[in-house]
């Protein structure tokens, strides 16, 4: 199968968003991209950077809301850190089929992505115990 | 200080870099750019994957040839993932003293880049705790 997959963003679990976009301006020297953008399907609020390459790939950071947040393990664990790497596909449920059929782990199901217009994504744990997000933008974009 | 960094790539550590190059074929969907790259810098196996656009931001796999590898610690911890995001800069000195100035802590000195034509690079840990590589191609590209 040809996935035609595109890095969209690498989400990065922090504590303090505040305190950590001033950090990624400041002493990363990174272009904020994105005000606060609240998630309700994963109860965090999240913000975006560019990375130097125009629109995409982003930097995502991402705060968990509530311990009942999919991150906060992660950020107790871990004290936050890279999260995990999000791709664009041209259909979602295609790449699920992909992703399963080789013993990936789908985490709950296609939920709307509040910081990319609300498209469908969906977080998948694969079996070389690597966490990613698909986007699907591909019949969305003009 | 405008600092102008490029996203060049995510490096990912991983235990067994054949076994991880056909995971990253097969299950993730992402084509490979590069043989196996040794880098005696850092005492490692490296290799890159294409992330959708073109000739970067790439994937680094990196495999520790040795217990006294700078990632062997990070492989013993974590069972493997993602390691640390790189940057192109134009002037790695000028970002050295950016870093510095900031309260970054610079990992060792500058080394050639086994993976990038053997360019200046060096690793920093920045005060908010991110691991990053910078690599200066700024002045050596056509």
């Amino acid at each position: 199968m040809k996935m035609d997959l595109r890095l969209d963003h690498i989400g990065i679990v922090v504590k303090d968003l505040e305190r950590s976009c001033l950090d990624y301006q400041r002493i990363h020297g990174l272009r904020q991209k994105t005000k606060r953008i609240h998630e309700p399907a994963h109860d965090v609020e999240i913000m975006f950077f560019e990375t130097g390459h125009g629109s995409m790939p982003m930097i995502e950071l991402i705060m968990p809301l509530s311990d009942s947040s999919k991150v906060s393990g992660f950020l107790k664990r871990t004290g936050g850190g890279i999260h995990h790497l999000a791709y664009e596909v041209n259909d979602i449920n295609d790449a699920i089929d992909h992703y399963k059929s080789l013993g990936s782990i789908i985490l709950g199901g296609i939920v709307p992505g509040a910081g990319h217009s609300n498209l469908p994504t969906v977080w998948i744990y694969t079996p070389d115990k690597s966490l990613i997000e698909l986007i699907e933008k591909g019949h969305h974009e003009q």
